[in-house]
């Protein structure tokens, strides 16, 4: 939406026929901000050869679609790709710009695109800071010319694991923060947790080789407290639930949209043994 | 109230004959938390010399009576003296620990406590995270210890500075989260301003001699999560009523009580001016 506003042709992949349906014929996603009314240059397709077909690629699929999706794309011809995915593959423990290579689709045209930037906020246009981030610099710089505009300043990093990193592991410690909402252990102990829970993720960060200054930015620092202190943060959300003694399958089923911070807790613990980093918060 | 409950024997002083009066009287402050039954080991006294003989100074005067009652502590004969204040002198720009040094006060027994902990938290016994620091690391131990209990874990460091800075500047950048807020601007612009606004910390302190992994910890990072998201921050209240159009003066009568951002904003743009670091947020 924010890119057709910017007046690029969009077209949306979708396998829920019912998604591709109501944005093509009444320009609104048939459940997440329904009400909002999309521009009609956003069209969708269920046919994802279609969406190959264009110049620019952003993969916005949960992360434990990676494995199922990731392959199909070896056939695109679009020389730009964009993950804005926050999440590890289940299977390989790679970040999404790593599986991206993990399945030998070339990736020169590779960056991530993250930074607090609730999707509430972005569609209705009001001011958000992101990162842009690749290996190869001159691309870095294109994603952000692309995304850039009034309302969202994007900055350039040459560190996207670092980049990758902060937005996934962030939502672990926001559902750190939730649970300690949930006992009503205060605002002090939420904001001792959210610093410990940012040097935790640093330490995991760096021991994989990436910078601690990414991590301080906005794909780190800035995700995590927007994700970790307001109340519509569907991870933060899950550990208020779970502070408050409900059960998680419980949680999930009324949630009825992802939480990537459930499916991340498991593997970002298996990423800190493997990499032999102590990791309290997301441990407890 | 946190050493009391300790077992230590803690006399507060006041100006104010009324808080010393209430305290004594009824064991409870008049005016702040004045819910809360403090322990009858706390007692005040409205004379300085009485205190000045006692083992350990906490000083937590608000920073704009630093001038006054600084000088009146060359008598003191406590080893010890630790600071609370989160404000600079406004005369001469310095930190209150610079500011014992200045008036010529020995302070190879000072440190610095700061870190995430409303008085409202630590006062119901919730959980909190703070730093203890100081030139000397034997004496940031020696506070450590005295504050540590279950609930209160009390962290180390060698770089008073940067802890003084953190819980000085974040004020700043809790007003401006405030006024993003009264400006309905959204989450993501908060998470993107106060994470721009730890940068501007960090390149104020590292101008000034501090260290940046100091203002990624507790006092600094922690405090201005706190701070700056939480509803009843007073620096924040002030940003948020000033985002919604009303102005300084009657926010301030409404208030009652010290907003410390308001007088540290000047003092924080003159620091910058005088060490050449750019502050947009604080500027704007």
């Amino acid at each position: 939406m924010h890119l057709a506003t910017k007046g690029f042709d969009v077209l949306g992949w979708s396998i829920e026929d019912e998604v591709v349906t109501s944005i093509n014929e009444y320009n609104k996603h048939p459940r997440f901000h329904s009400h909002i009314q999309l521009s009609s240059v956003f069209r969708a397709t269920n046919d994802l050869s279609e969406v190959l077909t264009r110049d620019l690629l952003v993969l916005a699929v949960p992360s434990s679609a990676i494995s199922e999706v990731f392959p199909k794309l070896v056939s695109r011809r679009s020389p730009l790709v964009v993950s804005a995915i926050k999440g590890l593959d289940s299977k390989t423990l790679l970040t999404p710009l790593q599986a991206l290579k993990h399945f030998g689709i070339e990736h020169s045209g590779a960056a991530v695109l993250s930074g607090p930037s609730f999707a509430r906020d972005v569609v209705r246009g009001l001011p958000c800071g992101l990162v842009s981030a690749s290996s190869n610099e001159s691309v870095a710089r294109s994603i952000a010319d692309i995304f850039s505009n009034d309302a969202m300043k994007v900055y350039i990093s040459t560190d996207p694991l670092g980049v990758e990193l902060g937005g996934i592991v962030k939502n672990v410690v926001a559902l750190a923060a939730g649970v300690c909402d949930g006992l009503e252990l205060g605002d002090s102990a939420r904001a001792g947790l959210i610093t410990r829970g940012l040097a935790e993720m640093i330490r995991l960060a760096r021991a994989m080789g990436a910078q601690l200054e990414t991590l301080a930015g906005l794909s780190g620092l800035g995700d995590l407290v927007m994700t970790a202190t307001c109340d519509t943060s569907r991870n933060r959300t899950v550990g208020l639930e779970l502070g408050r003694g409900k059960k998680l399958p419980d949680i999930l089923r009324e949630l009825g949209s992802v939480a990537e911070g459930v499916e991340t807790t498991p593997l970002v613990l298996e990423l800190a043994r493997k990499f032999n980093v102590e990791m309290p918060i997301s441990q407890s």
